[in-house]
């Protein structure tokens, strides 16, 4: 499911944003639609820090993407107009090269020899499969959650491609509750005695780790609000946690397990960690010195900015702060603040709420 | 530090609430200012989770307390005029008995053979020091957090009382957003392999698992907010967290490291277990079949609900319901809504804005 259709590799060594380098990389990325000349119609898609670069079922992959119903013909990115490529973040595992891929200096794994992951690296990238496609220039760079910094990140290194920002529930840099839930779920995993420094057995991964780390992570990525109305005090019919002296026939509960259970097998721990941590660390003011000379660097045409009132990772108040950035440098800027109900998810689920605000930003 | 001075004991079994018994526990409590007559100006205060019955210093134990500055002499719980006695939770580990007590039928301790703990027993535990106190009337209840939990089962179960209720932070039910966080907390420690289903060794309990609790319980007591002004992308100047790769320089990092590793020490961790679990357990819609069923069963003759606006644990929209299930039988309901920065703990830590408010409830 998670087997990319296209790769490109980085022709020598990839310098790292934070220091270190990986030799040739490979950079995972799935198409859509036709290009058109260097790039005139070109999307480029940075994912959040877990999804592969399968967004949309392609002919090679037709198992439904994460992002199925915003790409295809007739869509909001819409592939009888556009072409459309979403790039696997390096440092993830679903094609991208990352902490568990092989380093073909040593013949091993990377592991923790993976040299600290920044998200200037991730759009460095989604430059170089553009780059091989032949494209000298985007028309939007779209980033969801994380991708929306990764966008930023590769916005501001390249300003010569101009073009137009869709930011979806994203932000400038991160703040300190989010970096606080990112740091005590990478805690879960490595205290976790099965994650042995990294270096734990691939049949035998530290998943009481992940699985504690993803619980966290589906409680601030939906919203209190819409729990209230899901489960309230509901009781499980199940009898998954029942086996538990303080756990769990509350329906919330089994939600949970059920959730970190299916994502447990899907991820790499040591790539969920890289990518975490470069989530912290991303900063626009590294760019200039400061968050607004980091905007000042922009070149851009129009930029959206797009976020819900009920995110707790990435609050509404951060997307106002975006905005209110991007507008020192870029001359149309919308922001769009959605009263979605399931919070930080809500690009994912709430496509009814998404879908004319991203038809209008191509319109 | 957290001997109480003063304690109770049932004359033979207590029937939880939930089913099984205990056999003459003890209930530690603590007292401040003179008795008149038989409870005509006595205030009894149900605690949060972790707290001791010492809200106040007094002569035995001249340390501060967890509400030094709410009670004493001319101050909003006054000592001049009103004798205050606060209740140590059954279940918890500051005096009365609790999981980490010895059973008297076995000579071991109670460890996971503790029955099931319900704030309805905490209630019963302070109804037990009001009658060897002589008391038969009572002039307010008051609850913090989980505490106004218990002060709910308290006037619910004896509403020949009368008298008043405050309630602070609290709600007349847990909502599944602070059911999730509390399940996540208590799996943390049950995971930690020193757990041991229940039986550690006291010289070598389960600290990573508590530590990582108490980090997501930090999270859900103050606010996002608070941390944006208090730690920003600050770095911090401790080396604490330096030898961990995928942790933190940053504040708000080693804020929460400090925070756990002095709770951690405090707290045992099957108690912690018990009342986080009773917490969730607990719904006024038990007293009567539905929630305003419960609600119809108080007789007060004035109630107070104070809730802060930043407060992910008990939100604001809990404080609300609250509100307007009291109004149903209590004639003289207030409901204040306080916009202070810190979040759940404000009451604790923002006196500034609560002292005029328990001021103007004793006015």
């Amino acid at each position: 499911m998670h087997t990319p259709s296209k790769t490109v590799q980085f022709d020598g060594d990839l310098i790292m944003h934070r220091g270190g380098a990986l030799q040739s990389p490979t950079i995972a990325y799935e198409t859509w639609g036709t290009l058109k000349g260097a790039g005139e119609n070109a999307i480029i898609l940075f994912t959040g820090l877990s999804p592969s670069a399968h967004a949309s079922s392609t002919q090679g992959n037709p198992a439904a993407g994460w992002w199925e119903e915003m790409i295809g013909s007739g869509l909001p990115l819409d592939t009888d107009r556009y072409f459309v490529i979403c790039i696997n973040s390096l440092g993830s595992c679903f094609g991208s090269t990352g902490p568990a891929s092989i380093d073909p200096a040593t013949g091993e794994f990377y592991r923790l020899t993976f040299p600290t992951l920044s998200l200037e690296d991730v759009a460095a990238g989604g430059y170089e499969v553009m780059r091989q496609l032949g494209l000298d220039k985007i028309h939007t760079t779209i980033g969801c959650s994380m991708g929306g910094m990764s966008a930023l990140a590769f916005c501001v290194r390249h300003p010569e491609l101009g073009g137009r920002l869709l930011s979806i529930s994203s932000s400038a840099r991160a703040l300190p509750f989010s970096i606080a839930v990112r740091s005590l779920q990478r805690e879960m995993i490595v205290r976790d005695p099965l994650w042995c420094g990294g270096n734990y057995d691939a049949d035998d991964p530290p998943v009481t780790g992940q699985r504690l780390a993803r619980k966290l992570g589906m409680m601030t990525y939906r919203s209190p609000q819409e729990w209230d109305l899901r489960f309230g005090r509901e009781r499980s019919t199940s009898e998954m946690n029942s086996d538990e002296m303080f756990f769990g026939d509350f329906a919330v509960e089994s939600y949970l397990k059920s959730h970190a259970n299916r994502f447990t097998g899907q991820f790499d721990a040591n790539c969920y960690l890289y990518l975490s941590r470069a989530s912290d660390l991303f900063d626009l003011a590294e760019h200039g010195g400061s968050i607004d000379a980091g905007f000042d660097k922009l070149s851009l045409t129009q930029a959206m900015v797009v976020g819900v009132e009920t995110d707790l990772l990435f609050p509404i108040r951060q997307q106002r702060e975006l905005a209110a950035g991007l507008q020192r440098s870029v001359s149309d800027v919308e922001l769009v603040e959605l009263d979605c109900l399931k919070g930080h998810d809500s690009f994912l689920v709430d496509m009814d709420a998404f879908r004319p605000v991203v038809n209008r930003f191509f319109e």
